[in-house]
């Protein structure tokens, strides 16, 4: 990672204005295989973890598969997601070091949802950028944070010199991750004693979520197996991640060919179209530049429903291990993650959120596979959050509204202005 | 109870035309202690089951109280709620004696929920009738039905006699799930092949739910505790019985002298405000009459958003258990159940249902007196469900839009002719 304005590699000092300390040193850490979680985030995780890691006998039987599935279910967290792993230690961390306000961006509100519950255990104040889309698509979601005590405003807002500068340019501008960061940074900038935090992309943000795999894989030794295949849905990859890096270090240590596969939109396709390259995180530019695959940080994606996929760019780690080739990606049209979605819910009983059925559907390719092999494979996939607060998308899905968005090539490369 | 034709005593014959036969036989099982449940309903408990019994440290904190707040967590359930404990074996039994359909009523739509998913389970078509204020102030709920495969009519219809009635003396009827009830009982009478269904009130619903308070029987006892107050909302009377009668037999057989305490809302009171009597279970006067607290059967409540606490009267079994002192009631507020909603999920990350608020509005009394008193009681109650499909109450609420709703004696003996 460059520092922006230097171009030099990047120091943990550099990034002291925008996050707690020793979520920089996490970021930057190169010599620690092992960091420990502090005791006052284990108390609050004793109160939804471990998740369950349920086997999908209902989906195996609804697909005709031989294929063992198997997921873990992040969806049980109070906040109905995964993202609720980092909020409760960045919030931690943060109050730790004297902090009183904390910032973030959200599209879909999952993230927004756990710091602003997080921010609220530890005693700090929130305020969230929601991608305005978002904001509009599913009032639900800020009604939640509000609920937590968060104060949230939908971005590109007025509130920011970023937002400012978007909206000047396009007036109706839909938001984007980018832009709802840039804010967010912005604001942490601007305020004292307020820090920037983030939901995903980030080295320690996906740190803190494996402690999905590392339970995943007790559990799965518990039920006697072991997976072939590892999935889950891509948006700045911590997720993915999460559940991923656990097991993969075992396929670079113990000798195991696990894949590990992941399941990003179709209409924002960083990992299967995108390049790798020096990037900004942010649409402002306000961020370190960052090796990794990247659409662009100006590049908006379409208004698909699964608003916590709709970013430009893929976290560094994931970035080199796809270049490197010990991970794959596949892209998910919008319509087949609804139809992947409903069929698990009926079959499972567990309404998924629109960014996990991207999961789910790379999930059920690989189960037709199978089927079709007759190799009856383990595959493991990541439910990283329910769908409740997303019944409207369903409910277009269902009346035929929706429709698959996808990206050509210029459009990349004409919002491409990476280093 | 009595058959509404005769007048006799109630037969397990003659509510075949209603329910599957073993739901009947439960309904009247006046020997059996124990009733086991059905291997294949077990197995899919095991999706979800046992559920976390939950120190609530956090609420304990925010109210300064010696007492130790435990809950039962039904809101991690598939569906959200505790419904699904008795539509499980509801749909199966169907399903074992060759019935094809399904059908109900349902409120806020916890309960139309659950039957809809595990309708999809056990291989039935599910229609269902939600009461048209709920349909409307909760959308949502009907898409998850509508997910989970089922169809959604919203009540008073014009598809049943019941509800072209109402609808002709009162066009613009919010319904009510009397009316709701006479729906889906007419549908089932109508249509081959198709039972009815029911989410609370009835015996059998009730013995599907103290799953419930078994386990949370085994799980205070691996806390070393035992509750001096067991607490929960109260609508037809299944959640409370689910929790409470399984602790109620220690007072009876072994000396224990715990408190129960059912809450309902100030709006619909009939265990507080209503009369012991025989009264029919819905609108059109289609049921069995039940000898309970009622409002009377014509009583329409006012539009509070704890949709599923709007039923004119309480299940027999509660009924007689307040008539003989062995359970107390109290009613609470509309706006004081937000309160205290807001309350619980800023500390405990949990957003409850509007109905499980009551329930935690009784316990934060109680909490309260013993912070007055210097006394550590053990309180538990059931947080039968969460809230994330009701955000659009808790918006109205945080926007001060909400009112308390009360109700005044001539209104309740105006509505009343049961015999």
């Amino acid at each position: 990672m460059l520092n922006p304005a230097t171009r030099n590699p990047l120091t943990e000092e550099d990034l002291y204005p925008l996050f707690a300390r020793e979520l920089c040193r996490q970021e930057l850490n190169k010599t620690d295989a092992w960091i420990e979680i502090p005791g006052p985030v284990r108390e609050m995780y004793k109160y939804y973890r471990s998740t369950p890691l349920v086997r999908a006998y209902g989906l195996e039987e609804a697909l005709g598969t031989p294929a063992h599935i198997y997921f873990k279910n992040e969806s049980v967290s109070p906040i109905g997601s995964h993202k609720i792993n980092s909020a409760l230690p960045q919030a931690y961390y943060c109050k730790q070091e004297g902090v009183t306000h904390v910032t973030t961006e959200t599209g879909a509100g999952q993230w927004g949802a756990a710091l602003s519950y997080a921010a609220k255990v530890f005693g700090l104040e929130a305020a969230v950028y929601q991608v305005k889309i978002s904001y509009e698509q599913k009032p639900y979601r800020r009604s939640v944070m509000r609920v937590f005590g968060a104060q949230v405003m939908p971005s590109p807002s007025m509130s920011t010199r970023a937002g400012k500068d978007v909206l000047t340019a396009h007036p109706n501008h839909q938001g984007s991750l980018g832009t709802a960061i840039s804010e967010a940074v912005e604001l942490a900038r601007m305020t004292p004693g307020c820090k920037y935090t983030l939901g995903s992309v980030m080295n320690h943000v996906t740190l803190h979520q494996t402690v999905i795999g590392l339970e995943a894989e007790k559990q799965m030794k518990l039920a006697g197996e072991y997976p072939d295949i590892v999935v889950a849905c891509f948006g700045g990859g911590s997720n993915f991640g999460g559940i991923a890096f656990p097991f993969m270090r075992h396929n670079i240590h113990d000798g195991r060919t696990t894949r590990f596969v992941a399941a990003e939109p179709a209409s924002c396709p960083k990992l299967t179209h995108g390049r790798f390259m020096y990037d900004y995180g942010d649409e402002a530019g306000y961020t370190p530049l960052l090796p990794m695959f990247s659409l662009g940080h100006k590049f908006t994606p379409a208004n698909i429903h699964a608003g916590g996929l709709r970013y430009h760019g893929a976290g560094v780690i994931a970035s080199q291990l796809l270049k490197d080739g010990l991970m794959e990606a596949v892209d998910v049209g919008q319509l087949e993650s609804f139809e992947a979605g409903c069929l698990f819910a009926r079959a499972e009983g567990i309404i998924p959120a629109p960014e996990s059925c991207h999961a789910i559907a790379a999930t059920i390719r690989e189960a037709v596979k199978c089927k079709e092999s007759g190799v009856a494979k383990v595959i493991l996939f990541n439910l990283s959050g329910h769908g409740l607060i997303d019944m409207s998308s369903y409910d277009k899905y269902l009346a035929g509204d929706l429709i698959n968005h996808s990206i050509g090539e210029n459009e990349i490369v004409s919002n491409f202005d990476g280093i």
